[in-house]
């Protein structure tokens, strides 16, 4: 089934990119989750699109898409779906945006992660390395955070919450590292850690379906994808931290040094 | 003389945008102008490319590029040269990096940003439109800074030594609009707020060589660039903010609100 899988995955989340890549640049009607958590009418076509070729998937998977979900998250047999990771970067043009989908069994799982805009098919599969355009990709080699590039992503809901902590956060990043990046998706930041393009990346209060692609891409170009304790992350996590590898434990200091 | 003198600038530039494409995703020998301030190979190379073929241009221009500024800054006839604006993203493989070249000349001024990577040029003339690719841009048409996308960057010289204005300054702007941006290449910034991609965009520290191109492009779109101060930016003022003229009282607020 495995390869497959990814297959049926891939050609469902390319065709999917073609509704992205025709509004792109375009007024789209924005609604308001939350006071500036926005969701546009492309985002839902993608998810029904989706969802809809999913339907013929084999096997008895549960779909948790960011535009639907009803508040429950199963531990396996889960598709996870984020329609497009950076609706704002979307909404005003910046080419940061992607499909993010991820599926996750018992002995099994893999994530796609596409930007449509950049042409960008982001592709890992448990045990099978971590691919970019069909392309073998890998981690950077950095074992120094001050040549270190990091990116981070400052979540709505944290935002007026928890804002000095956040800069504190960032305060302690740009003294010691090289610079930081903000594009404004979680499924590409993780995609370019696991690219050897950033070094590392953390942001908090992120949702499963943004980062489960990602996390898988990261793993298999030979990162790894952490809580603010250094454990493996997981959904419940708060914190989420990938890196290299080689530069963990400073960036955990870093990071948990406030 | 103008239409001929920006078609030959362009032509310039695109053959120059050849070598930094070929070496992107490349490992290329990095040297250290300050602890994060890096140039590269590249950098100098794309320079004295540039320097060679405008030995030919009609007039008597000074030539300022970053690699070999000599710290004379002539008022007009003067051709102002980044060879690489992002060179961090450059060495770490970010696809947001340019080479931005703007003519100046008592009267008459051009403007050119080239991303070789996602192959985007955007260039501009006095009185005469911006474009990319070829095609009329304007500045967004947003007037609430709620709704407004900033993009900002944070220069070496001043992320150790003004960290905590820096920060008070980030803290203002994500608590009053949509988001932040920082992508790190100061040309592409400003040419993003031309293309209304980004509502305005904040930087303090820069050179002239940086935002001088940029300028041009943002002016002819229909935005502003200015000083903290609120008047119209000169390459002696520390910090510069471009908008899209309708949220600039708004931002120049935040930014003074410290």
């Amino acid at each position: 089934m495995e390869k497959s899988v990814i297959n049926f995955l891939k050609e469902i989340v390319i065709e999917a990119g073609k509704i992205i890549k025709e509004n792109f640049n375009k007024s789209n009607t924005v609604h308001y989750k939350g006071k500036i958590d926005l969701v546009t009418e492309i985002d839902i076509k993608v998810e029904e699109f989706i969802k809809k070729r999913l339907e013929t998937i084999e096997g008895d998977f549960n779909i948790v898409a960011e535009e639907s979900f009803d508040g429950n998250l199963p531990d396996d047999k889960v598709i996870l779906l984020d329609p497009i990771d950076g609706t704002t970067n979307f909404v005003h043009g910046f080419p940061f945006v992607a499909i993010s989908l991820a599926l996750i069994d018992k002995d099994y799982e893999c994530g796609i992660v596409y930007n449509p805009i950049l042409d960008e098919i982001f592709t890992a599969e448990s045990g099978k390395g971590a691919y970019l355009n069909g392309e073998r990709i890998f981690v950077s080699k950095t074992d120094n955070l001050e040549k270190s590039l990091i990116a981070t992503g400052f979540p709505y809901s944290s935002v007026v919450e928890n804002i000095d902590k956040l800069l504190k956060l960032l305060s302690n990043v740009l003294k010691n590292t090289r610079g930081i990046r903000r594009a404004g998706s979680a499924a590409l930041d993780l995609c370019y850690v696991a690219k050897g393009v950033f070094d590392g990346y953390y942001e908090s209060n992120l949702k499963p379906w943004d980062v489960a692609a990602g996390k898988i891409v990261v793993k298999e170009a030979g990162g790894e994808v952490l809580n603010i304790e250094g454990e493996s992350y997981t959904f419940s996590d708060k914190f989420i931290i990938a890196t290299n590898k080689f530069i963990t434990k400073d960036l955990l200091r870093l990071l948990n040094g406030v």
